[in-house]
Parts: C-alpha cells; structure tokens; sequence
C-alpha cells in the first residue's frame, strides 16, 4: 500500500480546451512535430532545384501515407498552378486532338483505387554498406495512398488512337518540363489521370492540380502538373530514360524502360535509429509491396536469415498496394537482426542485396533497388542499418 | 483555321518552381482555400463550448477523409494532452486493474480498419423541411479513415473481466469528463483502442493521443481523449445517455442506447449549392453506409422517386466503412429532383423521411436521422436541399 499511486486528475479535465474555428483545415499535435518529410541529408544535392524529401515511414500505421507526408520528387521544384487556367492536351496520333479544362475532366467518369507509389531511386544510397540511419532514409521515397482520378483509356478512346501508335509521351508544366514515354499498353491498361489524393485534391508538391498515375511503376513516369499527352509509334528517348532511370548492367551496357517496382518490403518498427527500451514481447511491422500484383507473403528472420518465421499480412490485400504485415517478437536483451522477404501473386521473391548483384551492376547512380533490407539490434538495444549483411 | 487557338506554354514551364524544405508537412494548395471544415451557421450555437465542425464532403472524391477535414464536436473545447504524460486506466469489475502509458500501449497487436464515422447529430436541423443548404451541412458529421489501434478485447482479457460485469464506461481527459456506457459485448467485438487515423497519430480534435472506437456506432460513444475503462453491471446513464443522445418516440418516451448508425447515403455531387453549368453528361456520385454491415446497393432517382435505377458500388466494399457510388447522368436541362437510397446486408433499406416519422417523434434535437436526401435540380442548374419532399 506504501507504494500504491492515486490516479491523477489530468489539468486537461479541470479546464476547458480550444474553441472551434469558423473554417479550419486541422493540423497533427504540436507533440507530433517530428512526424515531418525530410530532404535527404545522406546525399548531398548540388543541384539546387533537382530534390526530394522523403515520407516518415517509421510513424506510419496501416497502409495509408497522409498526404502531408507523401514523399516528393522533382526536377526543377514545386510550380502553383491555378486550376482554373490549367489545360491538358491529347494529341499527336490521335483522329481527334482533344483539350481539357480541369471542370471538363472532374466531370468523366472516376474511380478511386488504393496504390503505392515509389520512387526508383529509392534506397540508392545503401547498396554496399549502410549510407543511412533511419527508414525515412533507407526506403521514404515510399507511400500509399487512395488515388482518384479518369481512367487514361477513356479520354485515348475519346481521342481515339491512330492503329500504329505504340508509345504515349507525358509532358508536365513545370520547369523542367519533365517528359517521359510509356508504352501504349500500360496507357490501356490500368494508368490513371489523377486528381486526387486520400480524398481531397493532390498537394502541389505531388503534381497539383492533375497528374500521370501508372500503378506499380516507377514514380517518375507518373509526371506531375501533367500538360501534354501525346501518343507516337516510338519511345522518344528523353534524358529520364537514357542518362538517367537505366539500371546498369554486369556487361558495361544499360538497361532501359524497366519501369515495374519489383516487390520489396522493410521492416519500420523497430527500424534504424530506434532503441529497444526493455526486452520482452513487441510487435515487429512493416511494409510489402510490388508493382507487378499483390503481396502473397512475407517471411521475417529474427537471426540474420538462419531462420524465418511467416508473418501476418493484414487485409484488404490489394494490388499494387502497400500491405502491412506483423510479427510477435519476445526480444531476449541480446544481438539479433531483423530482416524480412516478400514474395508476390507472380511466383517472384525479393531477393538479397548479394542476389541482386550477380545481374545487376553497382555504379553510379543505381536505381530500382528492391533488395533485402537488414537491421541489427544490439544488446543496448540500439537499432542500425545493416543493409548488405544479410 | 481563324478560330484556331495556338497552344500555349504555361508560365510554370518557363520558370523554377518552390525548392523542398528541410523538413515539413505539406498543405493543400492555396487555390483549395474553399476546401476547410465548418462550424455550423445554419444552428446557432449559444453554449461557447459545446460545439461542431463539418467535413465537406462535396469537394472529397474516394472513401477517405483527409485527417485535416475530419468532422470534429466535443463538449467542452479540444485539450492539448502530451502523450508522455497521458495514462490510460482499466478498472472496475477486473481481476487486476491495469495503467497503461503511450508506449506500453502501441506495444501491443494493433489493427488497422477502414470504417466510417458519424454522429448521431448528423442532419437534425432538416427533419421537416430544408434548413441547410449544402451536404457540409446537411451531412458533415460523417467521416471515414483508416483507424489504428487494439482491440478492446485484447486489454480487457488481460484485466481478467468478472463473469458478472455487462457493460463498460468509457471517460474522456477533456474538460467536460465525456462518459458513456457500452455493453461489453461490443466492447469484446471489434471494439478498438485507437491512436492512428490515415497513417499518423490521431489529430488533438480527433482524440489524441488515444480515443474508444466503436465502428457502426455513433461518433459520441467513441469516447476521445481516454483516460478510463471501467467495467460494471449496468449502464451509468450519464447525461449523454439521458437528456441527449435518445430518441423521442410517437407516443412521449424517449428511447435509450439506440447507437447503431442504420443504413443511409446521400448524393454529394451534384449537391446543394452546385449551380450546373450545362446539360450532358454527367457523373453522379455519393456514400453509402451502414453501422449495421456492408453496402448491397444504391438505387438513385431522377425524378423524385418515381423511376430507380442502380448505381454502382465502388469496390472495396468493407463493413462498416464509406462506401462509394456513382451513375452516369444525361441532364437534359430541365427540372429534376435527384434522391438516393441505399441497403445494407441485413436486408435493410434506408427509409424516407415520411417512413421516419411513422415510428419516431420530431421534437427537439432529434438524433439517428437517416431518411433520404432529395436534391432538386431547376432549370437554371441550382441545386437545392429538398429534404422530406420525396
């Protein structure tokens, strides 16, 4: 009894609280202000408007990024562009080149559709030894959200497309006019004119007011501030799909339009920079994804890949969409390393950074990198990167 | 050739745009201002304290509602609770009382779950005939998210509850101590202890750091701010449970505990306040919801009632969740009144109004609204609310 605590009273409940705003858009607890993008500090950008921050991975539950943390990427930075004076163009093979106003395209029939989205650069910094601390930097050019917007395959059919048109070029308004080719299929296929994210319409940083949106491709063929659709019989070849955007190869050569974000996972909790307070049992989470179809499993290894155990994978499971999956874990105070491996609707297993490497190339600026991401813990606790351990 | 306009290059192509911070949350666009929630105008609200904001579901594509535009209503202003100091307490009619802090809490198996969230208020100002002119008005005290959290059951197991305990009361840390009762047998169902909204910690408005989740249930028995779980033998019948939150019947009883929200949709574009610019084609779409399971179907008519036509449900269509429909509309520029109605897995159809008033009263504030909502379209394209005209 002479240790016994009485329950507090908080001051919260003896006082009144804030008001309601006339008109607000609401804002995270000041408690929360470490929840933020952050712009790469691993790798230094020289370029001055060629940047990106990176979504907070760590803090995210379930499947969803809010849009305050979807992870941006552009050539020349963010442009604020009136909706009203916006216009997107289809032309080049085409019986009927076709102009929209924004009121035009919001009035075609939409659909909403849960996808992740990923930079291909993601994780470029760690390929043969740990650059990065957290997973905001290992893998935050990462999110999920629920995108609306006009099937690509509806205003092409209104335009309707010349028998030999085989590439589609997407132009943004934005000062790089950032430009990229995708083929004609992809276009038919499941590639969306969105307008919208997670409910409400694109922050201007995300491609305001309409972008590209290709499900499970990489995020800079889904052009941003999109202005200009035109379909051709050939990929035209910009700098994104020549000096940049190429996986190199064993052989010297390199390796265009590979554009599927193959499936991946990471774990984010406990993840790089965490301190594990006291042993016992914690829930182990992360995130599985892959740009070729859904997520059929993840194995998690709590030895560095000697064993592994099957996690659960949280439903709905959704194609090309974030899905969570969970571990127990009873931390016994001593070293471990974590390491988990999805695998996907297509029969492919993510592989480890050593599997990638005997088909790929390590030089330069090396993007799709889908590899085995590693963290150890150590008997402080202390949780570190130890990409290319495992 | 005369007419022809040249295509022209937007001055965002000719210019750089804003750089990345070092570390931010992102904003909407300055151009979706329009964009916020509301406190009411339509009812004036004499207490300071005790009040509302609404979601504008007009402007929200999709079955997400962003954290910065959920609903919001308390009773005695918002608290700024730090979550390091906040505690969580189960006791009552328990083997062993427990106190968790933030940290012990997320430590347990969570789950994340898509469900919608209303308040039993929503739409009491248009029973008999339109007060409200926009469905921010009409129906803004409806949300859906991603929620994040433990389930009840889970923490209840651990307290070890007495075979004689029934229901279970739920306190909130504000300033008017919020408390409700809820039977236990909700409480072990898919009742969850929520920390997480759409991927980030619950909004200060919304609860933080923690808050009772009852999904299908009305938004007041999810008690925000928790701060004590107490099992006992039977209802509190505090105030929320007697002199508010009832529902007055034909013959001047008032019934207790109705806190399932019942089926309901409602047509939110084109909605009150809209002005049609011309006839054609148009998508028409809205939600769908029921507290009781999943959405079946959404029938929409174009005249008042007369003639019904399907809509079609947007996939995924979870339980308990938003549900999105939409129809193709040819509006021939004349007169018409748009309604829909919508039916749930138990067989249960959303009522009309005049079907309402049969079996309840219409006085004071009368909850649990969830006849149908007509809007009438004139021929100039003014939308306006038509409530209790079909």
């Amino acid at each position: 009894m002479a240790a016994a605590q009485s329950l507090q009273i908080p001051e919260s409940n003896q006082a009144m609280g804030r008001p309601i705003e006339a008109a607000v858009y609401g804002m995270p607890s000041k408690f929360e202000s470490h929840v933020v993008r952050r712009r790469t500090d691993v790798f230094k950008n020289r370029q001055n408007w060629s940047d990106w921050s990176m979504t907070p991975l760590q803090y995210q539950p379930g499947i969803i990024t809010p849009n305050g943390l979807i992870y941006e990427r552009h050539h020349a930075g963010t442009p604020d562009i009136d909706p009203d004076k916006h216009r997107l163009v289809i032309h080049g093979m085409v019986k009927q080149p076709l102009m929209f106003t924004m009121d035009d395209l919001v009035r075609y029939p939409s659909v909403s559709r849960f996808y992740f989205m990923e930079c291909s650069g993601n994780g470029l910094t760690d390929w043969l030894k740990p650059a990065s601390k957290t997973v905001q930097q290992t893998h935050g050019l990462l999110s999920g959200a629920l995108w609306t917007g006009v099937p690509l395959s509806t205003l092409l059919d209104e335009a309707g497309v010349d028998p030999a048109g085989k590439w589609v070029l997407f132009e943004g308004a934005d000062g790089s006019a950032h430009t990229r080719s995708v083929p004609l299929e992809k276009c038919m296929d499941d590639t969306l004119i969105v307008y919208s994210s997670n409910g409400e319409m694109l922050r201007p940083e995300n491609g305001y007011p309409v972008r590209a949106f290709m499900p499970g491709w990489e995020g800079n063929v889904c052009v941003k501030w999109l202005r200009r659709i035109k379909v051709t019989d050939q990929p035209a070849n910009f700098r994104s799909e020549t000096a940049r955007y190429t996986d190199p190869m064993p052989e010297g050569k390199w390796r265009q339009f590979s554009m599927v974000m193959e499936c991946k996972s990471v774990i984010t909790s406990p993840s790089g920079g965490m301190t594990l307070k006291k042993p016992g049992y914690r829930e182990v989470t992360g995130f599985a994804w892959s740009g070729a179809g859904k997520i059929t499993g993840v194995d998690v290894s709590f030895d560095g890949g000697k064993n592994w155990r099957e996690a659960a994978v949280e439903g709905p499971v959704m194609d090309k969409c974030l899905t969570r999956f969970k571990i127990g874990w009873n931390w016994n105070g001593g070293p471990a390393m974590l390491v988990s491996r999805a695998r996907d609707n297509t029969g492919y297993v993510q592989p480890s950074v050593h599997d990638i490497r005997k088909v790929r190339a390590i030089v330069g600026f090396v993007q799709h990198h889908n590899g085995m991401q590693a963290w150890s813990v150590g008997a402080n606790g202390e949780v570190s990167n130890a990409i290319a351990q495992v």
